[in-house]
Order: C-alpha cells, then structure tokens, then sequence
C-alpha cells in the first residue's frame, strides 16, 4: 500500500515523532486519493461559523452530522473535519472509517467586533478522546487578536505533536490590518500560508488568492520580480513555493457556492499549479447528496490525473 | 421501567461514559414523565438573575429555596435546577427524592456591562458534592465576552463528563451584536442552539423564538428556502431541526409571567413542534402553590400526549 | 416517595456531602424495597474471586455479566455490586436502571500467601465514570497485610466522600491470626463489623456468624455478661449493636450454595434481628434464573415484612 | 451548654461538614450573647479601609490591635473580625479566648477606580494557622470587577468548608451599576445579601438598608406587591427573608459614627425584625473603652431581649 | 469497508470513548482479514523475554527490528506488537503501514525470582508519541506480585482510554500458586482469562489451554458440571465463554516452535471453538522469511473461513 510520494511526503516532515507521521500517512493512505500524496478533506464548521439555516436550509439532510460523515465515508476523502459537538455525534458509528479532523476554535456570526478570534472549543484531549488524527486551528493574519491566535496554535501544536497528532492550520487573513479584496489577494495568502508554516502547521488550507495585490510594498516586488499571478494555477504555484518551496502540504477550500463547471474549472486550476487538493464545504454539502458524490469524484479524478 | 424512547435518546449520546447516561437516564426515569423522553424542569435562578423581590415577592413562600424543591417533588419533575447556595438549602432534607441541576454561572443586574458575562458561582466539585445530575451553563451568544464563556464550558463540560456528569446549556443570544428584539428571533435562537449543541450541550436550554430574522444574510437563505417560521410549532420544529437534527435534547424556557392559557397555548405549539419540554421559573413559582401545581400538571399533560 | 424510616436512617449519616445521602437515598428508594430501609443487593465478583467455572457452570447464562444487571434489574434488588470489566459491560445498556456498587479492589485464588490482600482494580474515578451510586472495598481484619487494606480504604473513602459517594465495606476476617472457624465465629465477625464502622463505612457486609467464639478474651466476657449469642437472630441482633448502636447500615451475605429453605430460614433470622438486608451471590445467579426471582422475591418480601 | 435555639440554626446548614458547624457552634456558644443565637462581632478593617488616622486617632488605644482584642474579650463579643496583620499581633496572647474571623481581602481608599475590588491579603491557611473560626470576604455587587470577587469567594468557600471552616462574607453593593443612595437602597441591600447567600455565604453582612429603591424593575414591584419597605425593622424584615427565608444568618453593621441613642434605636429596629445581630467596628472602637463596653452591653442587651 | 461484524463487536466496548473503538476499528478493519472480526497480530517481544540468540540465531533476519515490521505489513498482520526500543527502530520508516501495539511491560530471564513481575519499559505517552493503536501489558496472576500487576494495568488502562487507546492484556498464569503444568490447565487459562476482561483489558491474549485441571475446588465443578474439554475447540469455547460470555476480544499464542501441520491444527481448533484468532510470534519470525509469509497466508486462510 506504501508509496513512494507518500513516503517522499513524509520525509518533509522528518523530525516530527513517529506518531505524526502515521496520522499523516493515515490519512494519505485512506479514500479515493490513497498513496497518491493528494487529499480532498470535507470541512463542515459551516453551522458553528454561519448558522444553521445558512448552512443547511438548502439541503436539510446536512442538518445532521452524520449525514457529512456519511459523505466522507462514501465518497472516499482522506479526512472530515468539524467542531467537537458534530463529531462527537457520529465518532462511535463511524469509528475508523474515515480520519477525522478535530476543529479546535471557531468563530460565530453574532458578535462581530473589531479584531476576530475564534473562540477555541476543543482540545488536544478531546481529539485523542474521539479518535482524531489530527488538530485543525484557524488564524486570522491581519487581525489585532493575531498574536492570540499564533500563540494559542504554538501551543496546541506542541501538545497535538507529543500526542503524536499533526495540526492543520486554516490560514484566514482578515481583520482591521486588511481590506475585504485583499482578504484574498495573492501576496496576502500566500503571506498568511508561510505564516501557517512558520507556526508549524503540517497542512495548510487557504483560499483560492486572486490576482489582487494587496500591499504595497508587496505589490512593487511583484511587478518588479515579475512574479507570473495572473491565473489561478500561477498563484496556486506561487501559494506552493511559499509554503517552503513545497516541503508542506497546502490545500485550497472551495468558496462561496457556485456551478460545477465552475468548481472543477477552479480545482483543475489549482492541481496544475501543484496543490495539493481541496477542503471543500458548502459546494459539497449544499448540494443533493448524488451531485456531491458526483463533484467529489470528479475533483478526486483531477487530483489523481494531475 | 426502561423505554425504547429512552433508549433511543440515550443511543444519540454514545461514546460518553456510562455514567453521563446514567444521568442523563435518571432525570428522563424520574416523574410524572418518567420514560417518555419528555422533561419538564422547574429552574430557579431568578433570585439571583433579577433579585429577591422581583422573583418571589409576588409568592412570597418562594423566599425558602426549600419551597421549590417541594413544588419539584410534587409536581414531578424531570430535575431541579438552581444556584449553589440555593441547592444546599435543601440537598440533604431532599436527598434522593428530585435530580438536581447546578447552574454554574449567574448573573445579577446589579451591573450592567457592554459584554455580559455570568460569573462562575460553583464547581463540578460542587455538583458532586451536593449530589446534582447535571451542570447547568449559560452562554450569550452576541456578547463581546462570548469566547470567555464558550472556553469555560468547553472545560467544564470535560470535567463534568469525566465525572459522569451531563451538561445543560441555556442559550441566550445578547449583547451588542444583537439587537432586542434579535434575542429572541428565530434564526438568532437555532444558531445559538446550534453553538450550544457545538460546544457539546448534552441538553440546550432555549427561549421560545418569535417570527423575527435579525440577521441579513441569514434572512436571505430563510426566505429564499421558504423555510417556515411562522408559527411557534414550525419554529420550533426548526429549533429542534438545528440541534443536530433532533439528536440533541432541547427544551424552551417560559419567559415573563403570563396567563395560564397564554402558557399553555405556547406549550402546545412547543410540543407539537417536537419541542422535549419545558424549563419554567417564573410562571409557575409566582403563582400559588395549588396553582403551579395544576398548571405544571396540565403541562405535562401536554407532553405526555405529545 | 420519600419514607420517614429512610430519612432516619439518612440522618445517622449527618455530616456527610449531600451527594452521598443523595447516593445512599438512590438505593435506599429503587426497587421492591424501596423505601423501607432495608436492601437486598446482588453482588458478582465471585468470577473474580474463585474463577469462572466455579462461579457460572452451574447456570451458564451468568456467565454473561449482563445476565446479572437483568437480575437486578428485574428482581427489583436495590443496588448490583461487581468488579470494573464487569460492570462495563452493562453500564450503558442498563444505564440509570438499577444503582451500582463498583467494588475497588479484588482477590482471585490462583495465588495464596499468608497475608491475604486484595489488588486495587478499579478507582473513584471508575466508580464516577461508569455512574456507580457507590463504592465497595474488602477488608480482611486478621490479615497481616490489614494496615494496608485499612489505609488503602481510608483514601478511598475521603476521596467518595468528596465525589458524593457512599462505601460499603465488605469485612471478611481472615489471616493468620484467625482460625478457619474464626472467620465467622461471633465475636470476629462483630469485631470486623465494628472495624469496618470505625474506618468510615457507611454500609457494612459481613457473613452471618456462627456461634463460635474465637478469641480466649473476647469468650470470657461474652460468657460474663451473658450475652445471648445462640441463635442467628440473636448473632444478628449483636453484630447490628456492634455497628454504633444500629446507627449504620449492616447487611449479610448468603454464603455457599444450599437449599431456598436454608436460605429462607437464614434471611428470617437476619430480618428477626434487625438486619437491614442481604447481599446475597452464588445463592441467587447459581439457580436458574426463574427460581432465582422467585428466591429474590421471597427475600424481599421477608425483609418488607420484617 | 447547648440550647434548642443554636441547634436549630445549626440545622440549616446541614450537608456542611461537621467542622464548620463545629466552627459556627464555638461562635454561637461564645460570649454574652451565648446560646441565644444572636451574634454581636466586632470587626477592625478599619484601618486597611479609612486609614490609621481616620480610624484611630480619636481613641488612639485603638492603633494597637490588641486593645480591639481586648474589647471583644471583655464584652463578650461572639467573634473579633480583622484582617491578617492585626489578627497575628494578638492570636497569641489571647489565643482561645475569642473566636477570630479572619478577612480575607481588603480595600484602601489610596487608589479608586471604576470597578472596585478588593485585594486578597490573607489565605485559608492563615486562618488555620492563627486558629481562625471563620473566614471573611467582602463582595461589591454593582461592580463591573464583581465576577472576579464572586469567583475568588467560591473557591475560598470551597476551600474554608473543606477545612471545617464557615465564611462570613460583607456584602456591599457599590460601583458604576448602582448610585451613591442606591448603595444602602433596601432593593439593593435585599439583593446584595441574597447574591451572598447563593454565593454559599453561611453569615451575611449588610448595611442597615434605607427605603430608598434604586432599581426600576424592582420598585415597581415593591409597590406592587405593596412590600413594607417604611421602617428599619420591615427592612430588616425583608433582607431577612431575602436570605432563604431567615435560614442564614444576616448580620447589619454599624456605619458611620453616631450618638448612643441613634445606634440603640438602630440595633431595637433590627433585633425587632428579626435580625441576628450586629457587627459594630468605628461606632464602638472610636469610643473610650468604657463607653464602647457600656454600649457593646446595651445592644447585646437588645438582643438577648429580642 | 464498515463490516456488520466489526460494527457488533464495537458494540461490546459501548461506554469506551470513541477514540478507543476507532483503535479497535484500525486494527480489524486492516489487513488480509480486514472486516471479518479476526485478527492475526504478529508479536515480537521475544527477544527481551528470552535474549537475542535463542529469538533470532535461526533467522539472523529477525535481529532487526524492521525485519519483523516487514513481515507484518506483507502478511497482512491486523496489528504489530513489540516493546518500546524495537518499535522505535521501524516506526518512522513504516508509518501508517501497520498498527501498532506497544508492549509496556516486559520480563528478562537473566533474573528469576519466587514473584515474577514484568519492569515498566514503556509509558501510554510513548504509545501516542510512536502512534501505536494499543498498548499491551503482562499480567501473571498466580505469581507473588499479582497485585503489582493488576494495579500497574488498572492505572494504565485508565491513562490509555483517555488517549483513545485500548489495552491488549497477555494473560500469563505462573509463579509460586500454580504448578508448571497449571500454566495452561484450562481452569487456570480461563480464569487468567477473566482477570484481564475484569482489569478493563478490551482484548485478551491467552496461551492454548490443555485438558488439564489444576485447582482442586475448579476440578469439582468441571466434573459435576461436565464442562467439555477435552478437545481444544471445547477448551477455545470455554475460554471465549469465559471472557464475558464472548463479549470480549480473546486471541490465543503459538508458543514454542513447532511444524506447520501442528500450527495449522492447532489453529483449526482454535477457530472452530470461536477463537478470535492468534498472536504468534517464534513460529512466525523464526522459520525464513517466505515459509513464515506461506504460514500466516494458511493462518488467515482459515480465520477467514471460520
């Protein structure tokens, strides 16, 4: 069952204990994408982030956990992260069937203020509890909470590392430090992805950047450098460089509902620029679960291709 | 005396330790409602929430803690519910005879800050020590100090679970990101439910939701879902819909007093919804004890047959 | 429900945690017996304590650990008393049906030394998790190792009580310094009785104890003051005296194997005398189980009557 | 020694351990006011809270603690309350001659802010070691810094019960939520004792409450109910009451310096409405000793009558 | 890839926090017998127990620990057992590949004494920190130090099932209590076998009873009772019978070296009498490298078929 990339992969994370690297292998050794080094996870903090009828009115099958369990299973994705209350609903049906990843903070939409900190609602203990084979952890670069944020994460990864769980680290640049477009603009996630790096995170996901340049001391080296940002797979490849030149894993979420077309345009984008697959949500689970099996399978095959 | 509804309730709790369901088991055995996975709890935190003589001036026999217990006992309720120092009052003359709740946060409205935030007024020590059934917690939802809470019950909850105790989550939207009217409006109230049910709330506490949509995107997805909201039996259904697709026990509070019809007619839409039960302070300990009794009885009339 | 004998009896134990009255409440108000004070209690560490043949050739089906929560359970017995792996077998799936007894520490007879000890198999916190409404420990006064097992209990009891639990003290005289006839000879077994009381006990199991008097000391006043010690009933009366004037809780074991008449005959004495009740093994789960209820319910009806 | 009337207050703190009953039984049975269950206790904080010169220069016997020992000995006062510093210069040389309550935090008026808060001068460990009967605690309701006061109590509570020793806690509404009038206003007064009593308070001091009502809500429902709020002794009543029913003792301290006659017609108003007696520190310390021991007999007096 | 069969004997360990079923899970749904509820382990800890030359001279392969790895992963091995240090030497090269079990306690023969006890060599943070699937504890019951065992694995159990972890107990009757012989007499292994399902162990390893009984009090009821054992398919069922009446994981060792065709028959049985497959280790590693594949291919062949 070992591969080569898989074991090429692992070799990055040299140092590591043994046990972070066999919850990494655990999950590239699991699903449709097994041993090819690739990962489609399914994330659904989408409840805790945005409501209920906002996540799930448009397809109320979501409204249970387990049908996003179920979805994982049945579809073959390496691994189905969500906050504690969602897995601790289907971890005894669904133990060892799919690699699990154990949301450690989250934000709700209620209160809004000024400088954004999820809130953290799990624990290093908890994911070991459930079975977790790994800690997932939002950051939002940008933000005046950042250093909570960083410090909170330091932490967490020294704790999930001695318990042999490697971290996967959601890197969000958002907050007072940022406009709403360079939320997504290249320089800043890929800025916000080496940060995740910097902080020891074993897996990165970021959003899909555009070709907006945020900064602009940024934006000069940009143009003077010729940096090639102008389509999706250039800034994927950019995102991958600066997730140390591609020694991290770093996957890309999914956005905003759209069409199919549009998200296999988008996920073909990103395997040509070298990513290394997709943490997609809402375009998964908002769809009737026969279109979402058949996305998945789809995205897998252009993962497996690429 | 085991029922197969209790069991099935008690099955959407696996993987807790035995002694959580055990219980969880012994308020849902225990009352006039024994077995049928309906529970109806008489909560008395208003004396220390709004003060003595707003809560029991009106029955003055209310000043004793002593009387709720008994009104508890008599009526059969599913548990007691209170503060500390009221649940010691009468924890040994009681011994046995009612399930307790420890409310481990209050508040009082002696103070009044921009982010509220309940103090911590007992420990799961204490819950084990008076011999409670439960912890009780209440978070706001819209607080600027909402991360505060949420991070306290995240360990308390843990510490409760260890020691085989249950946790009920009364969740309150407030604060400054919600307006007055937004407390109680129905896509406000499923999230908070749905946050309560995230952090691990083996019981959520909510109040009835009125047809209100306070939030605008969420308004958006209501409408555009046509999901219906506007009766108390479609919202509630909702409610129960939004905590983990009715895999979670969530019961509704009474609100201010009001007429015995008015109570009743919301109870029946609550029921009727899907609605576990009620957790009613005001309208039945402000009333004659003759009174509370007959009205508490026609309640769970209500749900028995529901 | 409450009764006026249960709450005298509740009241020798004034001082301790609400919890634990609320815990000995617990037993003291579940099944056939409720509320009379008395209890009859199945206990099941005899696969332990003398192997699995020797416990359950006999009636196969105990060899099921559940086969014995469905005794309980259906019997009406006030409480189930087993090792930790045995009570895990059935916690969930009679969770809040009957009250447990963890029993902390076990001795098995593949090894023999002069000092009898039992190894400590299980701890509050077990007893807190699987949701044990009590926890149990064997002391063997005669034993050269006593002082451990006194102190060991003396912990144990401490860190109950701070957890709300109540402890029955099995207390079975052995060692080298009592003959084998000694073990239930009247003065030891009123002699362990009262050990057990002083260590902290808040219910005591011992053997019904025979007419011997073993120690030369003890027989000289015994004989002096003429106490009459020739029936069981008399035996009864004395040991239950010995337990601080009957201000706690003594119960006795059924012993080997024999007749129901035996049995009966013996359970009408202890209830003559003022025995709270019986905790009664090999003599219940060794009969099929139809004759073992009818057992049970002749037992209970003789200590409900008594 | 024991009287009828001790025992029975002592009942209303059964499930406390015997030591702290033991504790507030050595205070109850002390002094004048012996077996009467009324408590006269002289507390000297005065010179942490005013000051040396505003506190002593007028009777300047007074800046030697002892002397403050030396009166609650010769007056036969139930217990002499101080914090820790002034406490050690006289636990020696009057050890066992008048139980001590120890304060545990104190306030200075050298620095003021928004959120007042005491400081935490002394430990449970202190009240142990110079043989303390009590601990004390003062708690600002009002105050936007009033959770971390309730949560610092609750733990010390915790602590105190499990050393066998009884809290007193001072309960003084005050900060940025209540007016300067509303700080004695009986709403807030009634409130502040209750919230002490939640709290697990087991003595609750209060200032002599005004008729004055502060708080919208509750003044309209004062006046509705028609709660008799006109003379000291039906305010007295009514905190009485707010203390569960009269099952905690609540104690009313002295205030601002005044003439014999006004502090006597004081003390008759609160010995009338069933107050428990009176905790008088600059009334009776910036006396001369003669005149303070003349009056400490005539309010004990009072209260022997009452 | 979720099997109904697996699914069942998950449901034995109800009450486990998830973490441990999916332990549970990982080891039987990997491997040639993936899903069918059996398990072939491949244990390697002889060369502690028994010293290099008498484990490994015959196979000068085996001397390296990643050896013995290989081997597991190409079998198809369920799981692979080992101490500490052997574990270490592969865990990195062969992440992810084969779950592991590490050994936390292993015996030397270079000292022999009257009460034979393993030394702790491993610790639960070093299972996490290798990311093994399990731990695996010796008991000997029957030796001296029992007691030492039993609550060195009661500890450990408790730590391991917080991880997640579950424990794997090698039941190995011997020392001063039980002649040679007695070792593997069937009332002894049974018993043996009952101790550790009583420990909490959620699988059991056991060594092929004989048809010899060695307590005389044990040999009664096999004889009154007629207890089948004669055959080793009988002597099998009375073992599984006798772990909770099936209810627990009982696998059975190879012991000393012997032909294929023994092996092969000695399997048969086991499976034919409802074992749950076998833990074998010197007549696995010490034949070459292709014979020892060829072997556990038959091995598995006939799990598979039983």
């Amino acid at each position: 069952m070992a591969t080569d990339r898989v074991r090429e992969i692992l070799s990055w994370y040299a140092g590591n204990p043994p046990g972070v690297l066999a919850n990494m292998a655990r999950m590239m050794y699991h699903g449709a994408l097994a041993g090819t080094g690739k990962m489609v996870i399914l994330p659904v903090d989408q409840g805790f982030e945005h409501g209920p009828a906002r996540s799930f009115a448009k397809n109320p099958e979501g409204y249970d956990p387990r049908y996003h369990f179920q979805l994982s299973v049945e579809s073959g994705c390496a691994a189905h992260a969500a906050p504690l209350g969602a897995l601790e609903t289907g971890a005894v049906e669904y133990a060892g069937q799919v690699p699990l990843i154990l949301k450690l903070n989250n934000s709700d939409v209620l209160s809004k203020g000024e400088n954004p900190c999820p809130a953290l609602t799990g624990t290093v203990k908890d994911a070991l509890r459930i079975g977790a084979s790994a800690i997932g952890f939002t950051i939002y670069p940008g933000s005046g909470a950042r250093n909570t944020m960083y410090e909170e994460v330091k932490e967490l990864i020294a704790e999930a590392r001695d318990a042999g769980l490697p971290t996967v680290i959601w890197s969000y640049p958002r907050g007072s430090g940022i406009s709403k477009d360079g939320e997504t603009a290249i320089d800043v996630v890929a800025y916000g992805a080496m940060i995740a790096c910097q902080l020891g995170a074993h897996i990165v996901k970021v959003k899909p950047p555009t070709a907006h340049l945020e900064q602009g001391d940024a934006k000069k080296v940009y143009e003077a450098q010729k940096v090639p940002v102008s389509t999706l797979t250039e800034r994927t490849r950019h995102v991958v460089q600066s997730c140390f030149a591609g020694r991290r894993v770093v996957i890309f979420s999914g956005g905003p509902t759209k069409s199919d077309q549009e998200v296999l345009d988008e996920q073909r984008e990103i395997a040509k620029g070298g990513g290394f697959g997709s943490i997609m949500g809402r375009n998964v689970f908002q769809r009737p679960k026969k279109e979402a099996l058949q996305l998945l399978a789809k995205i897998m095959e252009i993962y497996r291709a690429g």
